[in-house]
């Protein structure tokens, strides 16, 4: 199913591209280039809790950080993966976690400090597809969910050998589709979504209402959980499967969908291991039973903390392959 | 949302189209011209009991009574939608209610009769995607799912103006999708699939065996809950209202994950009208809450019975048009 070649877009364009990955936590900027190496960088925490101008201050400063470096001069596209909902088709964002932006005009303010280079606008799990395509774990498959199991749950896809943003540039928000549609109320306003059974809070959290207790007074998070279950502790153990089945249905939905030879995963829930993907693979087994989704594989990400910049810089290669008649097709 | 003209794509190709559409109950074919017009058809009843020769032999019947008509020798492709799954990267089809083809290499054994013409093999719901897309109430739109409810629940997806049928042709399967992940075991081996809670038959079911009894003694069906349900029943109701919940947790995972702007629902639940329609429209509210995901529109299909050939006609003219260079990329 692999078809040799299809991952790596040849970039129609000679200069690195600016990254940006903007998320709840932190602003990250970087220079990348063709072969998908950071030239240089640049971080700032996110002042979530402050206005939009305070946020975009943050922004501006990394921006500024990374054009004292000499090949600025050569950049040739800016790429920016966010945290969503985004819009790439207005060019504004609304991260969940930053109230102070709401249809905040980030790429129309990017370009005041950009010039003329041309910006590909990202939600943070198209970024994460991108860059699990172009160089991780899903290089070389022309159909693929790439997913985040962190805090949260997120993903994105490659389908027919491309990026699927989608219109906005937000396909792939497995986390919030229901996979319970009588479950548990969700923050999103939904039930039962993906996320809400899913996630590194709600696994400690149901884990905790079961009786659970973290070992050695460690705190109470998914990753104690883990080592709870690893352990063979059965309340911990139980807190994991009900994950890996949720996220079994949320696949299974995927594949019975769209048609997806391999599912990507990482995130920090992902470093539990085999305490996830082994009920995973056979929760899977139990949820995608067409003929055509039951093979889909799973595995783990290979980019870690910089695939949202890899990520974002792989949208806008694509994007610029695309505009100059190179071999992309635009999702 | 819409834009203009990109549904209907330039045939590439001069003459009609052999259009075959396989069900479990019947076998139709038809010649259709570039303008969806079908200039000849036969039809026979599908022997799903029996072997797959026997099966064959209908499906031959059909093409030789086309083959007698003029246009026949002008023909340029062929189109086969079939009920699933079927395999279009092997040209074999697997129809659940056909149990005497499995794996059968359907698309050799109509070359063997329809000579060099290339021939496009699609699911049955990717055809009534294309069909809608081309003629029906998908038209101008660029990201759409197209869906039925009947017996079963399957549909088809266009995304970013192209049809979408996945590498094997089945993409667009949301009948077998889980959106109750505890709930009721489903025939394909999942559990809580929006078939097993939106189909006809379920419906009739649910109100069954809570009570209802169908008015003057009629057959217990789903049009007969309907009409119940009109008269203010409240255990149809009931039925109907649960069934559109699944509908719309369905139709909500659609959106969220790749982005779509319309719905289009046809098949013979469809037919109930706002018994089905208005509760969809109010739960859709409930399970579809991303910001790009919340204005997804729902519209009853406008193609009739015919939709399957004019879909397996508008998939072949799809795949001419992208062979010869024309404006389709292929999905």
């Amino acid at each position: 199913m692999h078809s040799e070649g299809a991952a790596v877009r040849v970039p129609a364009v000679e200069g690195p591209v600016v990254a940006l990955d903007i998320g709840g936590t932190k602003i990250a900027g970087a220079l990348v280039d063709s072969t998908g190496r950071l030239l240089v960088r640049a971080q700032r925490r996110t002042p979530a809790a402050e206005d939009g101008e305070t946020v975009m201050r943050a922004v501006a400063e990394v921006l500024r950080e990374l054009a004292v470096d000499p090949s600025w001069a050569r950049a040739s596209a800016v790429g920016i993966g966010s945290a969503g909902p985004v819009d790439a088709s207005t060019g504004t964002v609304s991260p969940v976690n930053v109230p102070g932006w709401r249809g905040f005009p980030l790429v129309q303010r990017v370009r005041e400090m950009t010039g003329e280079l041309p910006i590909t606008l990202s939600g943070d799990g198209v970024a994460i597809a991108a860059a699990e395509h172009w160089q991780g774990a899903a290089r070389g498959y022309d159909n693929a969910l790439c997913m985040v199991v962190s805090t949260g749950v997120g993903g994105g896809f490659v389908l027919g050998g491309a990026l699927h943003p989608g219109p906005t540039g937000n396909a792939g928000h497995i986390g919030h589709i229901s996979v319970d549609l009588d479950g548990p109320p969700c923050p999103c306003g939904g039930r039962g979504c993906v996320e809400r059974l899913a996630s590194g809070p709600n696994i400690a959290r149901r884990a905790l209402e079961e009786g659970w207790k973290p070992e050695d007074g460690a705190e109470p998070t998914a990753a104690a959980v883990a080592a709870s279950a690893r352990a063979g502790d059965p309340i911990a153990r139980a807190s994991f499967e009900r994950a890996a089945q949720a996220l079994a249905a949320g696949i299974a939905a995927c594949a019975t969908l769209v048609e997806i030879q391999v599912v990507v995963i990482g995130g920090g829930v992902a470093g539990a291991g085999e305490v996830l993907f082994g009920p995973l693979r056979e929760q899977l087994r139990r949820y995608a039973t067409l003929s055509f989704a039951s093979g889909v594989e799973v595995v783990p990400a290979q980019l870690g903390t910089d695939a949202g910049l890899v990520g974002a810089a792989a949208a806008a290669y694509g994007a610029a392959a695309t505009a100059t008649g190179g071999a992309a097709d635009t999702g």
